[in-house]
């Protein structure tokens, strides 16, 4: 037991199971896959597709929506810059006791904004490890396949001005930032898109050779 | 996919995986044992003396510790009354996320407040099951025991009136609130205080009873 300075009077408790003991049981490591993207972009579709791959192989993962998320822990927070800021950092934070916990993580996030994806790949970056904890993917696919998917109708509400409470619509009059440094990208290959088990594929490849499906 | 109304645009997804088979997976069932009580009630000891019997049976745990959060999910929180609701809030939400995910958290805070965590309790009730997925254990220690003890000086702190920043210290000048309905009341036994062992133990028992400890 430690004081840690911030805040006073908060001391931290170690317990006595570790992450690596948690591992062992479960024979995998704890990690998060974080998917940015447009909305539409099918980061929904990879998250559940990814997720199903992964049970299939006796693997114990948990998908952390951006949208469900609102309805739950993030209830109390708008589409203010700042509140969007929140959100992700409170998903990040989530998301990073789900990876302690030894869960591979699956944050499926529009996640707009570079300096608060970068702040949640802060958060998983463990000094003893050289690899990080958080595996970025970023669904590239045009805003014209996104918007002529719009699966929630969100696009055309956006067109006619009919969000309300909105700071923007992403992709139409608030930013998107593609990633700089995404481990996966998701993109069409000569017009086509990949399928949601394609899409899966990719992402367990990546677990796989860096070695999160194994303790 | 359905809408839920609240957030407006924002879209519920449902994923392919549920918590059944998560659980079958691990052969356990998710819920939340919640433990309150004073400060140095034995929370802490307990949280990890619970950890340590449930791995070595084989059954992956999670504590969520009030004090640890409060450096990570929490940090943007102080200790009015409000932030106080708020902490128990999120802590309620993200042991919750914990549960669906399949796993038992162990959720340690001092929690003083009923309506706080009687809205946890309330976040947990699956109307589809009879029993909550919420466990109560209340650390019912008398004060002197947890002053006597003061494992941090906080209570010296407290009654020195050199507490910054806080409403009130638990107990010495701000009210604990016992528990009406805790499933589990940990006490002292003619003067005796339990060994963390036997404390386990006897949520252990509960857990095993209920059928927690298999899928």
């Amino acid at each position: 037991m430690s004081t840690m300075g911030n805040p006073a009077n908060v001391f931290w408790h170690d317990c006595t199971v570790g992450k690596a003991e948690r591992q062992k049981l479960i024979n995998q490591q704890g990690c998060v896959v974080w998917i940015t993207g447009l909305s539409g972009s099918g980061k929904s579709t990879l998250a559940c597709s990814l997720d199903r791959e992964l049970h299939s192989r006796g693997k114990l993962s948990y998908v952390l929506d951006g949208d469900n998320v609102r309805h739950g822990l993030n209830k109390n927070l708008g589409f203010s810059p700042e509140d969007r800021t929140e959100n992700i950092r409170r998903v990040g934070e989530v998301a990073t006791l789900f990876a302690d916990a030894g869960l591979i993580c699956i944050a499926s996030l529009i996640s707009p904004y570079r300096k608060d994806r970068d702040a949640c790949r802060a958060m998983l970056t463990d000094a003893n490890f050289i690899e990080a904890m958080l595996l970025s993917v970023f669904m590239n696919m045009p805003l014209e396949v996104c918007e002529g998917r719009d699966p929630k109708g969100l696009y055309k509400l956006a067109r006619a001005g009919k969000i309300k409470g909105t700071a923007g619509f992403t992709g139409i009059d608030d930013p998107y930032e593609p990633p700089l440094n995404c481990e996966i990208n998701i993109e069409q290959k000569d017009g086509v898109c990949p399928t949601p088990s394609e899409m899966a594929g990719q992402v367990v490849s990546y677990l796989d050779e860096k070695g999160f499906l194994h303790a």
